[in-house]
């Protein structure tokens, strides 16, 4: 846990050689979120991201005036590859500090380690936490609380979690965006990267990052994984039980064929809804459906539009793309359920 | 992962102030299996559980040859009290190594840790690994494979399956016990605590510890928690997804009327059954139940015979108590289903 969890800016986005554009969501989620941090990218041979940052060498980048390299390409497993090891030590020799969100830690790294100490530089291994935490409880506690959930990774659970704040702020609701993974945690500065938390304290790692609050306040907990992903569903469980969401909202990338990083298809929104409503009634019996939030970007501005408008129609539910269209029919429903974002009979 | 996890023999069990008899479930998880490595026991005052081994002072189980503390209460959240320190430190400055199976490092308290080197005594920390896992990835891998699931925590998941594997192999089965609870790699010197693993690997952990096999080969994988239970419910999730049971067994206590440390009600069989083949699905379409297991220790004779002659009735499944009837009936129902213990059509 970080109360704080605060980089010395601006940052140069290390992209590695990322597989696809998606393998760069930390760096894009930053670029998207805290433009004003970033001065520039580094890419290695082959590296298939592009954030749309210049393309910087850590010389130029310093030149730039930047403070801290941090490492924006996030892979199914977390691992550090061992040729970023060069980058990361150069990086370091050049006065620069190194952020990750990795599994691994920085530090463990002998030669970074070593590169480090020898130049008086900081390594932050964002997806860390030293806080001693307690098991979930599983008890109802004081205050209004959203989660995204999705029909699998990496379908914008982040992005619409803090569009979703941003909306709710600007119509006058407390709201509150809790990170729960490596990237959000680095652009909210605080948060915890829940998959990274030991697998017994799951739920109670939630129900200490989004605590009792004011009965009309809102925590915007962000999702992670999907119900039907093999891979981590036991964490997306216990984020559910741990959130204990009054609303939830259900992400999709209408393109994709099956699940990112295995063999299986990925279930129906539909599917997503009942089973979230099913498995989240033990820790709230009151959890209900907000509307669904779509990841247009692979379809043209006509055939978005079309989906967008069939899908809310088929579920009876708003739908937007939090890009495209913003976020406010969900921010409107949210109010019209409760009004002025207060509980029910509060 | 412990490939080999091997203590120095025998043990002397620390009970500590267990607040009452299940709190101490790994020292009687050692005393039931293995009776043969246990000279004794040692009790704080207000020590709520008997193990039914004579109670001894460190000085006089040193003298009866104890070669290792074991620690063997849990606690939810795995913590090691402050008060429980003196006695660990005495224990190694009386030359006796000390294992625990709990979420604290023995090496992490300084007191301990310094005694440990002044002494020359190993420290074993049962729960960690310090295996770099990979992530689920959810194929159907060879071999067949039993999980037991449970209503709750602690009600038998350990034991029935330690039991099948002995029922199994005794029938001619190839059969190997999965550990994946402290007390289980305790007994069974391998496996791994899935409860302890990063949460993003929980399923992949659960992959690598009943790995593809022969066709005819069977892992009985320890259950652990229960899908209702809203503090674990994301470990027995992620377990359930990396065990890809072919058969599960659904272990219960029928006297308790909450869950384990928290405030819910225990779910009745019938859900266990329902959400397990719902969940479990998603990883093996062909997952069965095989039978249910009471524990029916706290009641008379005639009461558990009625009960588990009326509970196997209504579910139309053997139903058996591990400790009072033994699991043969089981082991037969898994024979007619899956004949020479080979896949069907195998």
């Amino acid at each position: 846990m970080f109360a704080r969890m605060v980089l010395t800016k601006p940052y140069l986005l290390f992209l590695g050689d990322a597989r696809d554009q998606l393998a760069a969501k930390t760096a894009q989620g930053i670029v998207d979120w805290r433009p004003e941090w970033c001065v520039g990218q580094l890419r290695l041979p082959n590296c298939k991201a592009d954030c749309g940052l210049p393309d910087l060498s850590i010389q130029e980048a310093v030149a730039r005036g930047a403070k801290t390299m941090v490492v924006g390409v996030a892979n199914a497993g977390g691992v550090l590859p061992e040729h970023w090891v060069t980058t990361i030590v150069e990086a370091l020799a050049a006065g620069l500090d190194v952020a990750t969100g990795l599994h691994k830690r920085l530090a463990d790294l002998p030669a970074i380690a070593a590169a480090a100490q020898r130049h008086g530089r900081t390594l932050h291994d964002v997806r860390f936490s030293t806080l001693a935490l307690p098991t979930g409880k599983g008890s109802k506690r004081a205050g209004q609380r959203l989660l995204t959930v999705g029909t699998d990774c990496s379908c914008g659970k982040k992005y619409t979690a803090l569009a979703l704040e941003k909306g709710l702020r600007a119509a006058g609701v407390k709201a509150d965006f809790c990170a729960t993974g490596q990237t959000g945690v680095l652009i909210a500065e605080r948060g915890l990267a829940i998959d990274a938390v030991v697998a017994d304290f799951i739920s109670g790692a939630v129900e200490h990052i989004a605590k009792a609050n004011d009965a009309d306040h809102w925590d915007v907990i962000e999702g992670q994984g999907s119900l039907f992903h093999p891979s981590f569903a036991g964490v997306t469980l216990g984020l559910l039980h741990g959130a204990q969401p009054d609303l939830f909202v259900v992400c999709h990338e209408p393109t994709r064929t099956a699940m990112r990083g295995v063999l299986h298809p990925l279930p129906t929104i539909q599917q997503v809804i009942d089973l979230t409503l099913q498995l989240g009634r033990l820790t709230n019996p009151a959890i209900q459906c907000l509307g669904i939030a779509l990841n247009t970007e692979a379809l043209d501005h006509a055939a978005a539009a079309d989906l967008l408008a069939k899908t809310g129609r088929n579920h009876g539910l708003p739908c937007v793309d939090p890009i495209r269209t913003g976020v406010a029919p969900l921010v409107e429903a949210l109010l019209h359920r409760f009004p002025g974002g207060r509980p029910v009979g509060g």
